[in-house]
């Protein structure tokens, strides 16, 4: 596998566009469009938020049809908690560009983060369609990946190149992270790209179990977003034999994908607000999968660790203390604690519960003087 | 029912003092004694951290014999995860005060507060044990009250009397916040004591329901310690007929003991690391009162609410996304959230859910630059 450039427009088949529409007060640009040139196979998660955004609703309908031909993504709104017209701009938002691609609206998908509680300006992505349709190309993966920012400092992408019994498969991704605006809730959205043929089940089943210990395994506040969504689209243009069950090919898949995946989520980590510190968090010895996360979890989420890792402490106090919050049956002799350099911008945890042999690994950031004058509008 | 002063000295037949012993660096009173005349009918509750600090294992083990005489409390070292010797030094120290007393050594309690991981300086406990038990006197429930304290700003003691029959009846009580000892780890301590005659299942009782909605519902950063503790001690001086059943007069010692520890719980809340506002989150119109205080705590416990309320930001978005992510049914038409003035030191946010009738309040503090400073050891 190697990694290549050009981001979601790497793979065959599928062009991107990015552009300003007027959402965003900064004048950044604010409207993305990935687009494939046949409905592609597809898969989708969604946040597990009760309370959901308009457009996280209108896309769960729309994947009843398992194929997506193109995704429309706004940042700067989140358009959630804005009622019936929120839903009402969300599907229009799809319709809108059915009709320029002329194709049926439900084969797209529609994203949005941002501020939550605000009205949709829905009549500037309306205005910005065309020219964001028009713009649409191969070479534009870069400007779509920019467009679904937030307070996200970097752009995150990523490609992959790999073969399956000789042909060329590309994937090609792009997320946004948990960022601020103005500032409000975080959102993490993720779309990946590739021209592999897959069945549908089989994509579905790849992307669940990529994005546990990727996306799903990443804190960077504790706090769940109502506009959480990775959506995958598989072409089919590198005319692979098709993958129609488990076996040496789909492992090869989910690798590739398990690689996009992990990246982008680390990335995201990396980029957190305030972050000047990227940590590891490895619970090892639990009695099973979840038990493992949880404890990794609690320890990823406590601020006490946070801050001890921001001051360089490695108070490992903090640490057990976090530990035995969970509620597992762990005592302070079963209990190994062990960290890398504080000093350093890399930091791993490693806690041993020698209760059994399950184990999991949580990515997290550091809490900081800039997380709050972030959060808490004071710069 | 009036506030009264002298702590927990203020009800007849118990004595305190306080000193410093040498543990703290800073000079500080870092030795606590409560004593009361004859061994006190008491109750107590601990920490639910599978992490128990060894004055928590020795102080659960002496609550066998279900009457306390005397507790010895050290802050400025948690004696938490110091292996054998941290638990011989914890009985040593009850053992030390018993000889002094002379009483036997399971009626007193040991209690600790500050950093963990730190070997005790029993030593020093041992040589000024002498010198503390010299200095009781039932004008000293301020110096005890002064001498647990760790990074708390302020005192936090409350005395009350109310009548029952009658009788006068006097309740004391001294707590201390989550302070952070050079930093480290939160602790909760809370004493209570009172002259009425009351039998020790009543006692046990009112002070379960007491605790639910004061102690138990505050959280400053969602960090459960090693060494909370809450001990009542009722020693029948006041000579009121005993309270051995529910009745009208249990229900008037509830009232009171409810308000002492509510009284104290604020003001932890108020006295939090860094803080600069005191939040009241009410949950109402849940399915259960279980439910009421899950999403309670989520609010309260969300750093982005926290620094909202530190920016004076009334970012109701945040509270719909902490509210969301707890996995109750409610949706956006169900919720409604409703803010007091973010510009005020004292806030109130006040959410419906619309699902059912039972309803919850929780007390928080908002998170600052000051708490990052303390606790990312910056200042």
């Amino acid at each position: 596998m190697n990694v290549i450039s050009n981001g979601v427009t790497a793979p065959q088949g599928f062009k991107a566009n990015g552009l300003f529409c007027g959402i965003k007060k900064s004048g950044k640009p604010d409207l993305a469009l990935i687009a494939c040139e046949i409905p592609a196979v597809a898969a989708s998660l969604f946040t597990q938020n009760s309370i959901k955004a308009a457009p996280i609703l209108v896309s769960q309908k729309k994947m009843r049809f398992k194929k997506v031909q193109a995704i429309i993504i706004n940042s700067g709104n989140a358009n959630c908690f804005t009622g019936n017209f929120g839903y009402l701009y969300a599907q229009r938002s799809t319709e809108v560009i059915a009709r320029l691609l002329n194709i049926p609206e439900h084969y797209v998908l529609v994203a949005s983060t941002g501020i939550i509680g605000r009205p949709l300006p829905f009549k500037r992505i309306e205005n910005a369609a065309p020219a964001l349709v028009e713009g649409l190309s191969p070479h534009n993966g870069l400007k779509a990946a920019q467009a679904i920012l937030t307070t996200d400092k970097k752009i995150k992408e990523i490609a992959v190149e790999f073969f399956l019994d000789g042909k060329k498969i590309t994937m090609g991704a792009c997320a946004k992270g948990s960022g601020m605006i103005q500032p409000n809730m975080a959102t993490m959205l993720g779309f990946i790209t590739t021209d592999c043929a897959i069945e549908q089940q089989l994509l579905t089943r790849a992307l669940k179990q990529a994005v546990e210990p990727s996306f799903n395994s990443i804190t960077v506040d504790g706090c769940m977003s109502t506009n959480d969504m990775v959506t995958i689209m598989a072409n089919g243009f590198a005319r692979n034999k098709i993958i129609d069950g488990p076996g040496k090919n789909f492992e090869i898949f989910c690798e590739a994908l398990n690689y996009v995946c992990l990246d982008l989520a680390k990335k995201i980590v990396l980029d957190a607000e305030g972050a000047t510190k990227f940590i590891a968090v490895n619970v090892n010895g639990a009695n099973n999968k979840d038990e493992a996360k949880k404890a990794a979890l609690a320890i990823a989420n406590s601020n006490l660790v946070k801050t001890a890792a921001y001051g360089c402490d490695p108070n490992w106090g903090r640490v057990a203390a976090a530990v035995g919050a969970v509620g597992l049956k762990v005592t302070e002799k079963d209990l190994k604690i062990r960290f890398s350099s504080f000093a350093k911008k890399d930091i791993t945890i490693t806690v041993d519960l020698n209760l059994g042999n399950y184990n999991a690994t949580v990515y997290t950031s550091d809490l900081t003087l800039e997380y709050i004058k972030i959060n808490g509008k004071y710069n």
